[in-house]
């Protein structure tokens, strides 16, 4: 584009410079020469298209996830004798919401009080008399606040007295085996809606072929019935390739993962939930510090004299985490529109997707759209 | 670049080619060369970097939500008789999260203790005599464990008797209106911040103009008061193209939509956060299998001689969830920045901005800027 | 590719077209010539491929946490008396999910029973009789239900009376110090384990070399102590530029955020978590309408008669929320590929990495790789 400096402007304005062309006529040559084309053509809608996507509109998901467990368990202790367990006992939190927890294990402590008792043995609460302990002392590792005391806290052991919920909690008996036993057959029906706004597309993870009666005695399983959305538990643990009853003992992450992956580009049968399952929270053997899964939580009553009570309870268990993701993407290149739309039989599918996204765009509130 | 291969590669290192060049002097061909070089410039700068924006630089959204509840029911039935409901009674779990739960309808199932009782009649429990009943059968669709007796559950019909929290929760009679009417005029007062760390942009919604007496008396109206971080229930349900009272009786997910998408292209004041409202369990009239959101829970007393007895609340409601979503963008692009900066008006609010955001990328932990 | 107008299409198909070059003898416009080509190459390379990473394939990471207090305090005040709290009283929810809240200050509103009382003084509930009061009245930002009675509230004062909880709960005192001084000295442990599927990565935030010993007694400091999980709740609300005394009176949102983000092109120790402390809710003083954070939530007792009482507490405290975030990213463009595989020093790895994503990448349940 050079060759303006010395002429005026003007005329440099309205000049067209093309590049020289050889035209070469020869089959040999030719035939190199549109194979080359055809190769760059077919790499353009072949890759570009079809495998890369690269001009694909895509759109992230707006999910909601309700969730349900089913199921009864016995348990016969020490402690609170023989018991049944109901989904308002293990259940916590009792929302239904997309992160649910299922009791298996636990050490429950009753008929705790505000009082005063000699602290667990350790390094540090062992003593020997009044002079080792620290009125007003508080280890952030320790259970309470010393009075100053050394007590007897068995025949052989002193320790420091604190003012705590006594007696205290003596956790280092966690029972061998889990003892909600049953809980590896409970189930769980989750219920999860998607929305992708952009698009207005609309979708649960109970199809549209599946009916009340179905629902009332179906199970998962990959093969019989991979569209029934009630799950048992020992089946998402055994696909996460873990063992239930080991997993029960000290706990654990359990992820259920809805994936909700959808390209409109194919047959809307194609986009249904596709279930997996993953252990989450860490298991390597070699790295096993601060295992499983627990926490405590307390039922709080007040006796006939006003004085409060409390039994604590170390519950360990499987908290089932459901995560739902997807994008939903839809080809809006012109180019590869063009060829998708004349080219693959699937043109009339395409047709309708279209003018579906682009009338319905704000019409969201409306009837939900059915496929 | 052939030709080289009969030479010394270091003769052909220093060849320079070109194509050769023809120069057409034609006011009309140079017109329509000079046209279409316009129009390739014209789509760089007017699509590319004003419509696909292709070159801004993008950051997500970290966000933070409390929510907090507020007003009172009354109820009047027969298992509690006489009872107001305030926002530690229905509001569950309390702790005001991104997503709350008011209580819209309820069957109450009071004093139960784990003792014996027949099960409630369905093909599988209806039982003639003793032999029918399996002792420790635990069916994960029943309610307990069987003892093995076949009892009189009514005077014409026997059941199978199990060990569970007695007496049994009957639950297909729900109330055909929803028992806390008053929910729809509850209020709800959203707190969101938002920040994109990237950009240390930080806003929340409640906006700068809104003082403490507005927010004591105000409710979002989307005409009369967009800027109310208070919402009505009713109003809420409605946006989203629901009747309350209908979704209150066997319960729903109500999604509350905050969309803080921002393009610091354009000039503050249009980054705000954006309302929107919908229904997000199913709700489609031909699929209607496993309708609405309801959970169990349980509140538990210990009577005098230390036997534990609880109220079972099976909770039909409405659950909110508050989603947020947002991508902040700001032109990086070169070109693109070059155009808009000088040949719009709102070159002193680019300036600004580029320079805020490069200076004060590490600033984040200082007083939030305040646009 | 024009010409082909006036000659058959046949042997128009076959023709070759180029462009005619010229080739320039010269060192100096030779070495011009070499030195552009090298800055574009230089470009490709270095801006494209190690700056932009344009062709890097990404991943999102699939997060688990739990969370864990620990810590003891003490509070002395006339409504509860002398009393120890541990983490069952003070972490609500206590399921050591990604939110925990603390509880740092409160209003506690013990012995509550369904009964009448005056409303609080103000505006529309001071009454001079009961004809200003209208039975059955429900204000949402009222307590209870108008009895239609003018009640004597103090000596001075006469309300309209309510059906409510009563006494009703005063929350004008709140305390100017925080009750639970010593949260400030809690610990928490956090367990995180991300998960990137597409490249089957694995890893956890205790790191390998962390051991069970360490674990008990470590505590997270940015200079000593990096990888250690265990963080004190005054640090963290220290680097996020607060005082923890202060945000405890009215309670807030501290943002716990973990940045996974990793690039495999860097060798593999640089990818672990990088955490950071950020308060999340408004803290501007200039616009300081509703502040802090707060809920309200009852514990339930029934007397001996059968009667429902309940202590109602508002509580004040520190939300933390942790927040994970991150992308893997990996170089997959074959330019950058081969340009990074054999120019730098770090070929081993990369050649392990890119067989290992591809080799496992269904290989997922099995054990994680401990990279």
């Amino acid at each position: 584009m050079g060759g303006c400096s010395s002429q005026s402007c003007h005329s440099c304005f309205f000049e067209y410079q093309t590049e020289r062309m050889i035209v070469v006529k020869s089959k040999v040559v030719g035939s190199v020469f549109r194979l080359i084309q055809f190769l760059i053509i077919f790499y353009v809608i072949g890759y570009v298209c079809v495998v890369q996507k690269s001009y694909q509109e895509t759109d992230s998901v707006i999910s909601s996830v309700t969730t349900k467990v089913k199921g009864t368990g016995f348990t016969n202790t020490s402690d609170l004798g023989a018991r049944v367990w109901d989904v308002a006992d293990y259940n916590i939190p009792p929302q239904g919401e997309s992160s649910f927890f299922v009791l298996t294990n636990m050490i429950v402590t009753p008929n705790q009080t505000q009082s005063t008792c000699p602290e667990l043995p350790n390094q540090s609460t062992i003593c020997m008399s009044d002079s080792d302990c620290l009125e007003g002392s508080n280890d952030v590792r320790g259970n309470g606040i010393q009075t100053g005391l050394c007590m007897n806290y068995s025949e052989t052991v002193k320790t420091c007295e604190v003012l705590s919920w006594c007696p205290l909690e003596i956790d280092i008996n966690l029972p061998e085996h889990a003892l909600l036993v049953a809980a590896e057959d409970f189930t769980v029906l989750i219920k999860n809606s998607v929305t992708y706004p952009k698009f207005n597309f609309h979708k649960r993870n109970i199809l549209p072929d599946v009916n009340s009666s179905y629902l009332k005695q179906c199970e998962f399983n990959r093969k019989t019935d991979p569209d029934c959305p009630i799950f048992r538990l020992k089946d998402m643990v055994s696909e996460a390739e873990e063992d239930f009853q080991t997993m029960a003992i000290r706990g654990g992450v359990l992820g259920i993962i809805i994936d909700w992956s959808c390209d409109l580009d194919w047959p809307e049968h194609y986009c249904g939930p596709k279930y997996s399952f993953r252990r989450l929270d860490n298991k390597i053997p070699e790295n096993n510090v601060a295992p499983g899964y627990n926490f405590r939580f307390a039922k709080y009553y007040k006796t006939t004299d006003g004085r409060e009570t409390r039994t604590l309870i170390k519950a360990y268990g499987i908290r089932f985490d459901v995560i739902v993701f997807g994008t939903l993407s839809f080809s809006v290149n012109a180019v590869c529109n063009w060829f998708l739309l004349t080219c693959t039989k699937r043109r009339d599918y395409y047709s309708k997707h279209k003018f579906t996204y682009l009338d319905n765009i704000d019409d969201n509130a409306g009837e939900p759209v059915s496929y």
